[in-house]
């Protein structure tokens, strides 16, 4: 038996992944980037020509109705009804984004595919390689959609009737293109499911570490909040006759990093917490600020460290009602609980580095996945390859061949170790 | 004698005005709004009807190559080589403005003419009524840009190649308009200047005033603040790793309001800070934000007080970029020094409202106008009027006629008394 990790080739990982990065491309001074966003003539390309890889390969395609892709192999002597090991990732891209976030997952499966198939390897169940439909959430949702549907999250016809900013309606988008197939994509049915991606921080490069292997992912609790004082003119509003919405909203989002300092300081660094966006009416240099509104992200692999954020923001409001005399309101609009990674996943990826002998680290994953949604419906692993300098959702996304092929010799030893179980 | 304030027609000035308020007239739900821009077919609309009134009034009119209008007028037996008292303001507005401000100085200063002229008053000199081009700055400059033409602060060349933001010149929406008329009025030439102004605030309604005489016109300070971070992934960026451009803002924002507060502890509730508008970069719920730009207005009838807030803030963004990582830089684009009115000018408002047995207060002006520019070259003076809730750039600006009529009343009178001297 041929060590099926060295058949692993890098020439035909680049070769896809770099035709890949011209569909969308863009010009950028530095980098490689590309906007491929569902449903768009670059996301048609992305996907005929992925499909045409996967018939090269000899995989059985199937589109879902919204747009998730498989290409399944069904080794020789392989029972055809038993539970699949699926592994991939995404092709969309967040606007601008670089060439490697989602397109190494979706590669490097076909590429695990292709070595296993030379390799002469005797497995016991079916392989697939997915190709899950806007998880960048850059144009019709918040993101992960193809596999909130895959896990029974969210049903196909809610799906489909997502509408993008034009009013473009999800369905009409995959129509569109060509993708608009059949069914539903069940994850449930797998018998457990593998996700390389970049990492998209620095901890690996950090440590010297050619791999991550992720234990958890973290949960994210979003919330919008609106702060209304009342606007006025900025030279004969005396300091003492001021609602000012943005020194309120200065306030809160201070609040928000001395809150997550202080969970950080007594659980560790895992806990992240974030306002991302802020935006002030009317901004104008010569205006009171009458109304804010802040978008507020908090990450964690415990849930309960989340709320406990969350609820210090929402202390502050009442505090700043009080105070300041603004009015306040918060929605939480988005709400996921942390996903712990499964221990056979685990242990299937982490016997893999050993075999190929190949440093990993333990890590979490402070971004979200698809393998998020997949693990609340059956076993999953995730692994990362170290992205150069953490750059991400940026034409300066880098990780160098040699990592990606490292990071899909040790994907392709696991595929097979949980294949042949 | 008849008693020249007798002679104020409220129901003429209520007729100006609000025909005025026809022109760029907004829908809204509340008040009543308009939309004059420099150059614009309302502009257009507004200074014809405007040259039909001076006209009508016998007043000699002349346009300057900046489109400063005046309207002049030579009593009998006066000396035309005399140099004249002038009144006015200006009849362009902020975006979805108010119906009063600037419009009632202009037609308060016509309707004190025809008061004038209807009272068998003899006066020793010319009076002239003005309306600035472009006081509020809200399409080719940061203000007061005709009066800064007319004291000489800023070229006739200068002024007029200024370009809106598609790149038109002052000079060709001037011309386009047909007021890019020639020479450049000086306001040197004039004896004294008087300007009647809506209040903007609420001290007038609040002391039960039925005028307000300014001692001086506050000084503006504006600082642009770029704070310079690190745009990352709000998941996969521990806190420790962060330059979050907006943390540091924040604590800018906090620090203006405090040291604000504790210049008006020490010197009075005259001086005021604010912070109007801050964007960041790239404004997204889940990155953290990269760079943040920050508009800093400070005012004081103190320049001195007002230097001390700008050194706050300055020695903060030293302790910014010590303790958060963050790169900054401050500019300083606008810098007014306060200015006083004079005593000659105050004391015939005073004068004048005590001749019409009005309840006068003496306030500062908080807001900036075109007699700050006026002052630095001739005697001047600022009337108030009151305006109900302090509303201001908004259409829920109001004031009642009884007070327009009052106040102008006063300013007949006023200028009566500078005319005689």
């Amino acid at each position: 038996m041929k060590s099926v990790h060295r058949c692993v080739s890098e020439e035909r990982l680049r070769e896809d992944i770099t035709a890949n990065a011209e569909f969308g491309a863009i010009q950028t001074d530095r980098g490689h980037g590309r906007t491929v966003l569902t449903g768009t003539d670059a996301n048609r390309q992305a996907r005929e020509y992925m499909v045409d890889r996967f018939d090269a390969a000899d995989l059985d395609v199937r589109v879902d109705a919204v747009g998730n892709i498989t290409g399944r192999w069904v080794p020789e002597g392989v029972d055809p009804t038993s539970q699949a090991v699926a592994c991939g990732s995404h092709l969309d891209s967040v606007p601008e984004g670089g060439i490697f976030d989602g397109v190494l997952g979706v590669y490097s499966g076909l590429e695990a595919v292709r070595a296993l198939q030379a390799a002469d390897v005797k497995l016991t169940r079916p392989i697939e390689v997915v190709c899950f439909t806007e998880e960048e959430g850059a144009r019709f949702s918040n993101g992960v959609l193809g596999s909130s549907v895959a896990s029974g999250k969210r049903s196909v016809e809610d799906a489909l009737a997502l509408e993008d900013d034009d009013g473009v309606s999800l369905e009409a988008a995959l129509s569109d293109i060509g993708f608009r197939g059949t069914g539903r994509l069940d994850a449930s049915e797998w018998d457990s499911w593998l996700e390389l991606h970049v990492e998209q921080g620095e901890r690996l490069q950090d440590a010297g570490a050619a791999v991550g292997i992720v234990s958890a992912i973290t949960g994210t609790i979003r919330c919008e909040v609106e702060i209304e004082g009342e606007a006025n003119h900025s030279g004969s509003t005396a300091m003492s006759d001021r609602t000012d919405a943005l020194t309120a909203a200065s306030e809160l989002v201070l609040e928000v990093e001395r809150a997550t300092n202080d969970v950080v300081a007594e659980e560790g660094d895992t806990v992240v917490g974030t306002v991302g966006s802020l935006n002030i009416w009317p901004n104008a240099i010569n205006v009171v600020p009458g109304r804010a509104e802040l978008g507020i992200d908090v990450r964690d692999v415990e849930y309960e460290h989340m709320e406990r954020i969350v609820k210090r923001v929402q202390n502050h409001l009442v505090t700043l009602e009080a105070d300041r005399g603004v009015e306040t309101m918060l929605e939480r609009p988005y709400d996921i609980a942390p996903s712990t990674m499964s221990e056979r996943c685990t242990s299937a990826l982490a016997d893999a580095a050993t075999a190929t002998d190949v440093d990993f680290l333990s890590v979490h994953s402070g971004a979200g996945h698809d393998t998020m949604h997949i693990a609340s419906v059956t076993e999953t692993g995730l692994l990362f390859a170290p992205s150069r300098g953490g750059f991400s959702h940026s034409p300066r996304e880098w990780t160098d061949w040699s990592s990606c092929t490292t990071a899909t010799r040790v994907l392709t030893a696991g595929l097979a170790q949980l294949a042949r179980q």
